[in-house]
């Protein structure tokens, strides 16, 4: 077994669901793995990761609509707000949603269904490039 | 270290929490790794994976019932119900809970707590079979 | 590639956000590890783990919040009660963060962005010693 770790560079462009499937199963692809998992990183409080329809844009506008009712802006009781009126609700659905992903990889290549996407979910209104490091563990 | 894997295909009586705790424990029996992790990943968007209280029912109930209440069917703002009013709700439930569990190894078997279950969430009304993989790493 | 293992007793000393940043970054640091994975697993259904802003103790506050908002007490459908108000949202809220983390190790310590600190976030009002499971896997 063995550990091979990549950083990667991204920058979304706009807030919501960008897919880096691509990206992710380049990095396991040239890892030279093919059975073990591999774990994506988000290293941010603002951004998150999530694993979901890779195949109907609504079904990514409607996830993005529904986690800003559920984490509207200018709650009166934020406290936290310095960065702007997206700087607390980004960390709390950061919070709700995922830092890190472990996804197995199955004859070289990451074990996702039909239907399953990887996505950078940006929660700021003016976004970062953001570091995400993969992390491939196995045979 | 070892990487041992493979894929449970379980369906779910109906739409809620399934215990598969016993399925799991059997994949890690079976690959004779005494310490480690144990990844068990759902490859579909509209069921789920969770930890949770494996003892009272209640809490089951209960849990279900609070995610029917946070996410709502028949939402006037969702585009995308082409599968029926479960098709968006399901895939924000699986969103917002786990498709992926990361648990200990411990002296072979699953370091679970007394009160930890290891649960499908399955969030469609007709449950087709879900492919879950297991994939242990370790000693 | 080795498997490394220590398990950590945590009592929070009130419901809400406690930093565990440095217990969890000392048990890497003696792992010896310098490229792999930490997997920090709470064994527990009423408490959670999350990786959240580190440096504001209003985000801290503000998350606790927006939790205890989400997640009401004494809603009059809940069933699992007998250990009081607190006892069914502490599941619920278990189940909305998380029961694990998994956290990449780059030159021998946690790969941790500026910003992010990793947390015990306790949902009961009187808290346990709760038991944490570190695993570090890696070279």
């Amino acid at each position: 077994m063995k550990t091979i770790q990549r950083t990667l560079r991204i920058r979304a462009p706009r807030r919501g669901l960008t897919m880096i499937t691509e990206q992710v199963a380049r990095a396991v692809a040239e890892s030279g793995v093919t059975a073990g998992l591999c774990n994506v990183f988000v290293q941010h409080t603002s951004a998150s990761l999530t694993i979901s329809e890779n195949a109907d844009p609504t079904a990514r506008s409607d996830l993005e609509a529904f986690l800003d009712r559920l984490v509207p802006e200018d709650e009166p009781y934020f406290q936290h707000t310095t960065e702007g009126p997206d700087d607390m609700p980004s960390h709390i659905k950061s919070v709700l949603t995922d830092t890190s992903l472990n996804i197995p990889i199955l004859g070289g290549a990451l074990g996702l269904g039909t239907w399953q996407g990887i996505y950078l979910w940006e929660h700021r209104d003016a976004p970062p490039a953001r570091s995400i490091v993969v992390t491939v563990q196995g045979d």
